[in-house]
């Protein structure tokens, strides 16, 4: 079958009204579909809240064991259910994980090298045969950025990670395609001009534009992220704003699409 | 099939100790279980340290927004994360739920009547044959006391009628079991000495003890509970302490066993 992931963070979570109309988008959004989602916005501003500042480590977030608490109060309990219950809304009949959850996704605590990251964990294997048991039953699975280590320890994950990890444990016997909504229209060549959208990258493309220092910060992991999904099997990723989901799935030009290097193509 | 429904409280969830041992009894229990689980103290507690109080009226808990929060975070992050981290260590495959996954628990909001409990839910229907899917696959569901509305609305609901309900739903086709696990060896005559348990009650015994005033307070709603479970078809329901769990799952005098009306054996 062909399977759909959509990644969301924080721009969307954040604001109720951008989060309704998300969701409408995506209830719309044909076909056999998986919600994976971050939060980290919400997470430090409950933090807060709790006296539980974030802690930072030559410019790395680091998850303590109150972080942990934070987040998994925050990414598992608030806004995983608070997608769940609006999806059911729409007719949407959707189920919320995380990675402990019929051991979706078992993950290794990040070993200390120069940084102790805490409680951080790396993808080791996803449960793909039960998701693909829930997918049959047209349920469609939300997932949060929290996975566990088998032995009881719940463990904080990147959710694009998440989402490259998922879909390419499907896209062994499926046709996968992943989206990944952020706050930009795309990969930009100029960050503050909306017009300077990439509709199409590759490796070589990517390469070079790293190279040249256009692309840079948090958009090479999301890249490194996408390269690394098609590489193993992924169909397709997409790159762009949430409101334009729908012209993406229909394949019209509305944020970057990334394909694999161009000598995979021969 | 036969199914085991076991309820615990914040008796064994607050401790970690507790917990522990608790689930390595759940873990040997025999054959097909579901956990449902409450966490009112550590809600209260987290509640706290955010500036949320304890909202009371008339000396009954009301859920106002910011409670409702807090609740999702507590219960459906928190406890039940853990929960089910900590049961995949046992080899106990648990998916963790609130009311909203999968639509398994629909609620309506409790009409205003003398008292305005805010966003509290009265369940209304069991999503049981997703639930006989999950067993049939060796799941372990793990539910907390959070339910929805089918509008978007997350509901506090009460984790032993939560119980009580699910038992009832599945004992039109299987034999159910219920098991409540609390603070005190069963139903005590006298509150302060143990050894005055009840090892069996039925109907007739309950109304007796209560127009005497014997039982009363917090015992009345569990014991309404467990006999509208009883009366709706539920083949038996057990009172004790977590720790008697595998005693009363061998039929063993230990803790209280209910029993239907004695009118309705002949």
């Amino acid at each position: 079958m062909t399977i759909s992931i959509v990644k969301i963070g924080g721009n969307v979570i954040d604001n109720p009204e951008n989060l309704q109309a998300f969701l409408m988008l995506f209830s719309k959004f044909p076909g056999t579909k998986i919600l994976i989602h971050g939060g980290g916005v919400m997470a430090s501003r409950f933090g807060e809240s709790m006296g539980v500042m974030p802690q930072m480590k030559d410019g790395r977030r680091i998850t303590d064991l109150e972080t942990l608490q934070v987040v998994t109060m925050v990414y598992a309990g608030l806004i995983n259910k608070q997608l769940v219950a609006k999806l059911q809304a729409l007719n949407q009949n959707s189920l919320g994980f995380t990675g402990a959850d019929a051991n979706l996704i078992r993950s290794v605590k990040r070993p200390i090298k120069n940084i102790d990251y805490g409680y951080v964990g790396d993808v080791e294997e996803i449960n793909s045969p039960f998701l693909e048991l829930l997918l049959a039953e047209k349920i469609v699975p939300v997932i949060c950025a929290i996975t566990h280590d088998k032995t009881g320890q719940l463990l904080n994950t990147n959710a694009d990670t998440i989402a490259s990890e998922i879909a390419t444990s499907l896209s062994n016997k499926h046709t996968v395609n992943l989206y990944f909504c952020f706050d930009r229209p795309g990969v930009l060549i100029d960050e503050k001009n909306d017009a300077s959208l990439i509709p199409l990258i590759n490796e070589d493309i990517f390469k070079e534009l790293k190279d040249e220092n256009v692309i840079h910060s948090g958009m090479i992991p999301k890249l490194d992220n996408a390269f690394m999904a098609l590489n193993k099997g992924v169909n397709r990723v997409w790159l762009g704003l949430p409101e334009n989901l729908l012209l993406a799935e229909k394949g019209k030009n509305a944020g970057t699409c990334i394909e694999k290097r161009r000598y995979d193509l021969y």
